[in-house]
């Protein structure tokens, strides 16, 4: 099953590597990872998304809670939070193309944020659907480039 | 100086666990990290903020390169790329406050995502500037929650 796992960890170096490193060690793959700065500076906020076994999830939760530089660990079931994601996507666009592909940016309102005279680049936020489709639809025209922030979340309470 | 390293990486379990170690062995702190799936879905793109000496910073980007799980390294100066952060922040909101606090959300086009009894959800994307700005605007009604994906950035051209 797929967890969206969001840490607070102290904002020291060598923590990144250690949590990333106690799941690799299990054998589990990060789908996702980002890693940012709370209102104070010195805590970090971590959002993990992996994919796994249960029970194995649930010793390394456990092996997270030891380390002295977390200071609390949330798993997030399916629907318990809000979850964004922020996508950079720069597409193949010619004069003829362009007014195709702005009709897909209005419809998911997602955002130019730069163009060139072969290409256009797209912002778009939301959840895997939204950022799913919106490639799908972009994909005959050519990317070029992606880049993802990765999914973060939010308790909805 | 402030470095916003990209890196494309075989999306392999033990590979962020490496990269974070390279940085945190040579005393880097890291400011964000974003790790998303590209368009292969072999492939991920990780976007690391990070602050710290340059020419120690030259010596990590090289052993990185070295790493056979990483496929290109690019350190991107400032005003060379697109830049992009999304986030969340949850502000206390009362029946009286909430015009004030959605106001501020109008000029910074940003978007409510959730609204309780007492707090509203916002979300956010843009510049560190744009970003910082609205934090600073909404702190007075007091940050119950944030949560940032860091930094990713695409070549301009």
């Amino acid at each position: 099953m797929r967890h969206t796992i969001s840490l607070l960890v102290e904002n020291r170096f060598g923590v990144l590597a250690r949590i990333a490193g106690l799941f690799s060690g299990r054998g589990f793959n990060i789908d996702s990872l980002a890693v940012g700065e709370t209102q104070d500076p010195s805590i970090s906020r971590m959002t993990i998304v992996v994919r796994g076994d249960d029970q194995i999830l649930e010793q390394v939760k456990k092996q997270m809670n030891k380390l002295i530089d977390v200071i609390k660990v949330q798993d997030f079931a399916p629907g318990e939070s809000i979850q964004r994601e922020l996508i950079l996507v720069k597409v193949n666009a010619t004069q003829k193309t362009r007014p195709d592909i702005m009709q897909i940016v209005d419809i998911f309102r997602a955002k130019i944020v730069e163009v060139t005279a072969n290409s256009v680049t797209i912002e778009v936020t939301g959840s895997d659907e939204k950022v799913s489709s919106l490639l799908d639809l972009v994909k005959p025209f050519g990317i070029k480039d992606i880049s993802r922030t990765g999914k973060i979340a939010m308790s909805r309470k």
